[in-house]
């Protein structure tokens, strides 16, 4: 059993402690954070501190906080046999540069506090310093998900660029679809199935086959028609990704 | 039970009229097509014709046709009594000024051939010129669908618009996520789970809740970090959804 100190108490360590507190082969046996109160919710359930001289020695400190407090928390971690890793898509491996045990644990999802995850489909994106720390690292990731790659910084960097276009981005305009409809008086609900499918049908087509609407039929009767609806932020959103499409399939607008 | 000339041979025609297979109210008797190449998959299992003084005498004429043929179909059918119908998103019941009997029956999703539906789940917006076609028509679409609402010409109008948004726009960010992937020559696949969620979670909370990544957080260090990995259309759409996303959440770029 090796056991693992928590940094963190966001969207991603609730979720994590949870995965792990199933795992036979990992222990979450504390739980950091600089602010007490953030701590509340672990506090009946597992020791906690908000004291770096407090941290417990483990075999893994793992960083699931704000891509920018990454740095610091590692500069008070005194453990030089310890693994120590970090759950973020943005920041390379390199912050740990001082450290000869080192990896990075991205879990590749959205994650909300209220909303319960199964982790075993959740893509755990894995890189280490060290042959001998990849094998425990794909150990502990394969603990919780089936899904486990080997991803670069480099290639991390990127996917977490694609991230934002297929999730962050694509609920953004979720959000511009119900201002749309509750300005109609028309009940966002009418769209879930659609949006639905529209996200299931990439796992068995590509999007490139699967684009359909105006502008991938070049019908400029309707995307006229649909600009004097929209708001001018809507209109310039509206028109950007509808030149798009008509760029990718090869017609003019 | 009522009899249906069906009008068209695409998407929406091919799955109309397997879901009405199942009806004990409705029937298909005849689908109609200009190009008798594309009646090929119906011709085994109904009668199918090119020419308009073929088409039977039926109850509900349903137009499963390109928005722009809508109009030519209509002035060909010859048949006061029946109640005649369009599937389009975007034509308003106007186009029917000529019928006494005429409606709208616009299913809301998006259909490819070879991808089976569920049509119990999607919902059918309808409209009637007169309130007993408007009772025949709660009918027919309850015949299919568990979820038939009551939209009008102007409200399918923006609901259209909000459509194209959340569907057509939503999976061309998907095909920019596939073209980063593979640029980078990561799997696709690692992003699916993702995608899955980010659209199942706008149904339990809304998308202006559900919002997340670093335009939401106001996070420069890692926008300015994407903008370099985009090409020039990526990086327009990235940073107007970006200051979008800023706008609405009162943060300024």
């Amino acid at each position: 059993m090796k056991s693992i100190v928590l940094f963190g108490t966001g969207n991603v360590a609730f979720h994590l402690f949870r995965a792990f507190s199933n795992s036979e082969k990992f222990k979450v046996i504390q739980v950091y954070n600089h602010s007490s109160e953030s701590l509340s919710t672990f506090k009946n359930k597992i020791p906690t501190t908000t004291k770096f001289s407090e941290v417990f020695p483990a075999d893994i400190y793992l960083l699931a906080v704000k891509d920018d407090a990454i740095g610091e928390i590692a500069s008070n971690i005194k453990n030089p046999e310890a693994l120590i890793l970090h759950t973020s898509g943005a920041v390379p491996l390199t912050v740990f540069q001082n450290f000869e045990h080192a990896g990075v644990f991205y879990p590749l999802q959205t994650f909300s506090k209220n909303k319960p995850v199964d982790f075993k489909n959740i893509p755990i994106c894995i890189e280490a310093k060290n042959k001998p720390d990849l094998e425990l690292l794909e150990q502990l990731a394969g603990s919780i998900s089936n899904k486990v790659f080997h991803i670069s910084s480099a290639q991390r960097k990127s996917l977490h660029v694609a991230a934002v276009f297929v999730s962050n981005f694509v609920n953004y305009l979720y959000t511009e679809g119900e201002t749309i409809c509750k300005k109609n008086e028309i009940p966002f609900e009418i769209l879930h199935p659609l949006i639905h499918e529209t996200a299931l049908k990439i796992e068995s087509i590509s999007p490139k086959e699967a684009q359909t609407g105006p502008a991938m039929r070049n019908d400029l009767e309707v995307i006229n028609s649909h600009l004097p609806l929209l708001n001018s932020e809507q209109q310039k959103i509206y028109q950007i990704l509808t030149s798009s499409i008509q760029n990718l399939h090869g017609k003019e607008l």
